[in-house]
């Protein structure tokens, strides 16, 4: 008791500073770069993960600095993982689907088509086995893989002309990736990769025809309302679009655990402020979408059993061709069962009670 | 550069200790105590407060150290806002609903009837100005209001009779508190109030006819469904029912900014993370209690009705008698009505379709 007495107060200057534990004084002073995936215009996902950042600094008194860059100052956005598993950089911030072509199983991390929604995918992770599965899947990666977001259900994207059936994709050429562009192949749609800073070009001369990105607050920004009428719902492909810092194995043992504990807790943090601060502004962003002429839909019931089929059928196939794919399915698809069975039950049945009357009120 | 080189690395002893910045080296030793609402036997919500406690003493390397105490050990479990607010403790767990009939606007906090979900509450906190109006509200109690878990949609509880329609509550003696009470005693309901440990002998000798407590993990340690047959969804009364950490204003003033930052991060950690705890074993645990012979029913449709317009009136009658809860029904209904007005376009609208062919496929 007498040495913490001691230590309480407003000790100061060099004598306490020596006397003091000296388990911060001796910690070192770390600095390292973090390399995005998202352009710092989307103050959504790219401010999160600065906030994350500016959480660590202020949690270890501005001893561990992880500074962001923007894709393509240090290297550019899709080769995030690649950067942080070669030690170009520390960490970055990654979307785990855009390395579903080097490691189908890392989708599993992100959120997969008609899989577990945002808070599903929480008690995965955190709880239901899924983030260890993850990091053994990563650390072949030289990563470990830390989950510091989520956008939530993403919207359909934007089509030029109205689509009434599966028939109306056929040969549609729509800018969209990874899991969901394969799935979208199989409904007949010819997926193209396009840099977001083209889209509204593309779309404005008819060089493709449709074109998803995330959701209102982030796609406004695009002005795709401009040069396409209808809005689709939902981004069936991501309905639990997870964010997650990536950080090179060997960086992270060398950090001192109190370090590794205020990234860790930042990342958590920013999984529910991200998605709290996307959550807050689609609404509203939503609005003024449709009131300068966005014309909302929501894919025809043809269209949503294709892709479920199609999606199912993905599934299998990897599941089937790549054993690593296939664990995290058997435990993936169990957990899914699971959540939803009691997900209807009070959740999903209160949620639909309450957005019912809420509808009618307006109606 | 050359003090940052100097200042990286290994560099170890007093020398180094010396010459570091001496922030963390000043830094009080401080050592709070909490006081919990919830009993230690619940591993989730007590759990979560504690693993809040655990983290804020390694992101501060042990100086601040926040031990927790179960209820009764310092002062009752629901006397946590006492407490802290007049200094017995520095801090406390608390559930705002409890002190409903102390200050009634403080039940935003806590999630209301018919209201946001746990994602939409997260919103409205930490972006849609409900924290700033939860701290003003906390600090005429002396207290600095900080979100740390949410429990998810509750269960409407266990009855020995099966309820049928609205009639069927009339003169029903059942254990329910708070806000929740009064809404069902608009239908007939007669609440009562029963501490935790005292249900089951209760609802066995016939003392009461029905009696809410939490979720199914939570609800089957109290072991109800040996002597209640029906087990009733949703707790339309606690769609979002969030927890709060509570901190004393002078004491909160008196930290370190460090330490204020390691204590509200570790605290939106455990938002997440609670819930997420919960998500992962409510499914388990609702399928041993069924298999143990607990007959799921939902409310009837007219109890629903009801409930929905007891629940506006008595909100009304608030809003319209103490103009803190005023102020605050007319910023959360806007939120609200925004809210679900896009849940129902993209998430809602995914997890319905996604629900529903599972629960196909279950056959």
């Amino acid at each position: 008791m007498e040495r913490r007495k001691f230590l309480t107060g407003a000790a100061a200057g060099v004598g306490a500073a020596v006397a003091a534990p000296a388990v911060h004084a001796q910690a070192p002073t770390v600095r390292w770069r973090m390399t995005a995936s998202f352009p710092k215009s989307l103050d959504t996902c790219y401010g999160s993960t600065e906030e994350m950042c500016r959480r660590i600094g202020e949690l270890t008194e501005g001893k561990f600095e992880v500074k962001l860059f923007g894709p393509g100052e240090i290297v550019p956005g899709l080769q995030a993982m690649d950067a942080v598993s070669n030690g170009t950089v520390e960490a970055g911030q990654a979307f785990s689907s855009f390395y579903f072509g080097k490691d189908p199983a890392l989708i599993f991390d992100a959120g997969l088509a008609f899989g577990l929604n945002p808070r599903q995918q929480a008690a995965w992770m955190f709880y239901g086995g899924g983030l260890q599965m993850v990091r053994e899947q990563y650390a072949k990666h030289n990563c470990v893989a830390i989950p510091c977001g989520n956008f939530g259900t993403q919207m359909g994207g934007w089509f030029r002309k109205e689509i009434k059936s599966v028939a109306d994709l056929k040969g549609l050429k729509m800018r969209i990736g990874g899991f969901g562009g394969l799935a979208l192949a199989k409904l007949g749609v010819v997926p193209q990769q396009i840099a977001a800073g083209d889209i509204y070009p593309a779309l404005e001369r008819g060089t493709i025809d449709a074109a998803e990105f995330v959701g209102p607050y982030d796609d406004e920004k695009l002005g795709l309302s401009k040069v396409t009428k209808f809005y689709y719902s939902p981004g069936w492909w991501e309905g639990s679009a997870q964010m997650t810092a990536l950080v090179n194995a060997k960086a992270w043992e060398s950090l001192p655990k109190a370090y590794q504990v205020a990234f860790e807790t930042a990342a958590t943090e920013q999984w529910v402020r991200m998605l709290a601060n996307y959550d807050s502004k689609n609404p509203v962003a939503l609005k003024r979408l449709v009131g300068a002429g966005a014309q909302l839909r929501w894919f025809p019931r043809d269209v949503m059993e294709a892709a479920y089929k199609a999606t199912n059928d993905l599934l299998n196939e990897y599941a089937q061709k790549n054993a690593d794919f296939g664990k995290f399915y058997a435990s993936w698809t169990k957990f899914r069962d699971d959540q939803s069975a009691w997900y209807r039950v009070a959740d999903h049945y209160l949620d639909t009670y309450t957005l019912g009357q809420l509808a009618r009120k307006k109606g």
